[in-house]
């Protein structure tokens, strides 16, 4: 694909008169109100002349012709120190590093980044030896603060930390990305249907899935964390058809590790102690943290804790009203506990599985061996061999109660892609999302 | 010392008058309204007998008596699932980890220490085989964001973090804590006078100071970073006369890691090229980052950065006015990049310094070899085995320039000193700080 990197000044930003774009060619503003102008992915051959934007005087447009080779690449707006070049090979200390890897984020200027991009940047996601470029999306009214993230990463000086880049269109953010993490989603606003949310959320997320698609590495993977974050996955998944379904998760680490902190809680034990948790379908109240399977010190978790009504009716509620009870507490939302479970789904991906162990991540049930409706995206127990793929794990147990909850929360999602039908390829949306609102407490 | 916790709840909290405390306790109340008193380092032995609180009704008072044995110790009050306890030494996977390490944090519910605390519960800090004790000292108004802290410590499932304990009260928290970190101070209100400010935070310190002096290990290492950092750290170092004053650290280290970023910048090499990086004097606008001694691979800076009008004019304002650009762009204070700094200035202290380089920290002047005055907080340039302790470096060169600039930040700092001497037991104040406003930008 052929992007071109065409750039010039607006003079007068007041007095600009609206740009007269080509058809074949995406435009966004990046930094210092550069006008970035693009290919769309199936024009092969294109040429640009002058007078396309009223506002730029001819003379500063040169007649740039488009060709769809690979060495036209975008530049994307490199921060400060991170503008210069660095021969990772040529220095004793760093000549043994692994190839540099490139992540890239959305919503990176939100707090959940502010705590996730410094984890990625001092090399404890990745690894001591893995230089890291990151590539931060920020929306026009975001940017500002994202150079505030740029300049505090400068500050930091983390010698894995090699190129950072600052952007607000993501097609050029996410150019050759390994890792994306699409953190950045409309809040929902106060009275708004959950409906409302799914559809304005959903576009976002079929504009950044048709991104990738086009610029994004073959063979990147992708996490979800903007909510309603399983259909958001659903809809990047649906709109990016050459990157494999398998890449796209939704996050519903931070469940996990709030099932197994509770489960020790009760049991009066360390959380290392407590294994195999799943968390079972969407990320919302329906979603099911799942006591049949999960282990405590190596025994079923009803051996070690008996009582059954704390499991069945406290144990679910507790996980759910987490996060709104932070919120009360302290006044924000759980932004660092969220961070530290992002990078709990990167390392579960890049490390091999404990043996015998596993976690939750939502992904494409496609050939699921559960019996869960195929074509959503759904929490449920992954192994991985360290590679960055995972499969799902065969050795679950099902009864009448468990069976009935993830039934609940598959309908729930089935319900929600009825509602994004547009956004996927399939027609008209129908909305028959049941009544009542399932969103999780604290991430309104 | 001796330490009686001696408990008991207020039933009626709003109708209890005010206690008599004998003057041989301190008193402080904890969570739950919970009264804690405490036998004073100079007494040995005391009889607490019942009716001392007005609202407390005979019976909930059991007469204790309290005695001077080690094993009275105070209990803080442990938080959710780090309440229970774990023997490292019985399982395979800790077994050779070392010994635990306790770290208090005061202002921990703030956001520097909302990044800080994660960075040492994950091992960033101290290293991944260092189980960590975490005591997080806030206020009674930040009480209920304290325990959000700790809850979301809990649901990050760190394996090294063992302990979290939550207070408001200096002496509980600070017991036996190696690590003690000054982050809370009162922020400067609009219209309020340095000379108010100095007063306000000063008398945290005293206390603070005190309580070290009474509780904390016996080689605690401090860092203050709660501003005017230089001076409350002298404040409480006079308070902790039981402590070395050589183990008092007032943070520069976040101007040091700004000014290697800015001159890398100049030079247009990545900063990890930058070393031998000093910041003179007092953490305000009269701190002198020094060019003369810095290099940039290995050469004295003059040699690479030919442009000795942006050294003299521009570097220390592109330094100074960091933090203010900051909260233009990001609209909050640099919270990331202070709680990297913070990191780096304890890493520093246990990791031994690179051959030939040193690091910047604030300490205290007695038997300096610069000929600045003694008994005051001066950023200097340091040097460490990694064994927590350091040494002042002897190979620095002066010119007039950087001389006449680092008296004027030692004037500063002796002017700050005569204005809080009712602190230091050094009789009556008396306010002469020059006129005009040395507060960095970022930081009211």
């Amino acid at each position: 694909m052929a992007i071109l990197e065409f750039s010039t000044f607006y003079k007068n930003q007041l007095n600009h008169k609206p740009c007269q774009i080509p058809s074949y060619l995406s435009s966004s503003f990046s930094h210092s109100r550069k006008l970035n102008l693009k290919l769309l992915p199936n024009v092969s051959r294109a040429k640009i002349t002058s007078g396309i934007c009223c506002s730029i005087a001819p003379n500063e447009i040169q007649n740039p012709v488009v060709t769809p080779t690979d060495s036209t690449k975008s530049k994307p707006e490199c921060y400060g120190v991170f503008c210069w070049t660095y021969d990772l090979k040529a220095e004793e200390k760093t000549k043994s590093w692994k190839k540099m890897t490139t992540v890239a984020v959305s919503g990176a200027a939100g707090m959940i980044s502010n705590h996730l991009l410094f984890k990625i940047a001092s090399g404890e996601v990745f690894g001591p030896d893995q230089p890291i470029c990151l590539k931060l999306l920020g929306s026009e009214r975001s940017f500002q603060a994202l150079e505030g993230v740029a300049m505090e990463l400068e500050d930091s000086l983390y010698p894995l930390l090699r190129e950072v880049s600052i952007g607000i269109d993501p097609y050029e953010v996410f150019e050759d990305a390994e890792w994306v993490l699409l953190i950045g989603a409309k809040p929902r606003g106060p009275g708004m249907e959950r409906a409302a949310l799914l559809d304005i959320n959903g576009r976002i997320y079929a504009e950044q899935g048709k991104a990738l698609n086009a610029v994004a590495s073959r063979n990147v993977k992708v996490i979800v964390v903007g909510n309603p974050c399983n259909t958001n996955a659903l809809i990047c998944l649906k709109n990016a058809p050459d990157i494999p379904a398998k890449n796209f998760h939704a996050l519903t680490r931070l469940e996990e590790n709030r099932a197994k902190c509770q489960l020790a809680l009760k049991a009066g034990v360390f959380y290392d102690k407590v294994s195999n948790m799943t968390i079972w379908g969407n990320h919302s109240t329906t979603q099911v943290p799942d006591f049949l399977n999960a282990k405590i010190d190596g025994k079923p978790v009803k051996e070690v804790i008996k009582d059954q009504r704390w499991l069945e009716e406290e144990f679910t509620e507790k996980i759910q009203k987490r996060g709104g009870t932070l919120i009360q507490k302290w006044g924000r939302s759980s932004a660092a506990s969220t961070a530290v479970s992002i990078a709990d789904a990167i390392k579960s991906l890049i490390t091999p599985t404990p043996p015998g162990d596993w976690f939750s991540s939502a992904v494409y049930t496609n050939g699921n061996p559960y019996g869960i409706a195929e074509d959503i995206v759904f929490s449920m127990p992954c192994r991985s061999k360290g590679d960055g793929d995972y499969e799902l794990v065969e050795e679950v147990i099902f009864d009448d109660y468990l069976r009935k909850r993830i039934k609940k929360t598959e309908e729930e999602l089935l319900a929600e892609k009825r509602c994004t039908a547009h956004l996927i390829g399939e027609g008209i949306a129908v909305c028959d999302l049941p009544a009542g609102d399932t969103m999780l407490p604290g991430e309104m």
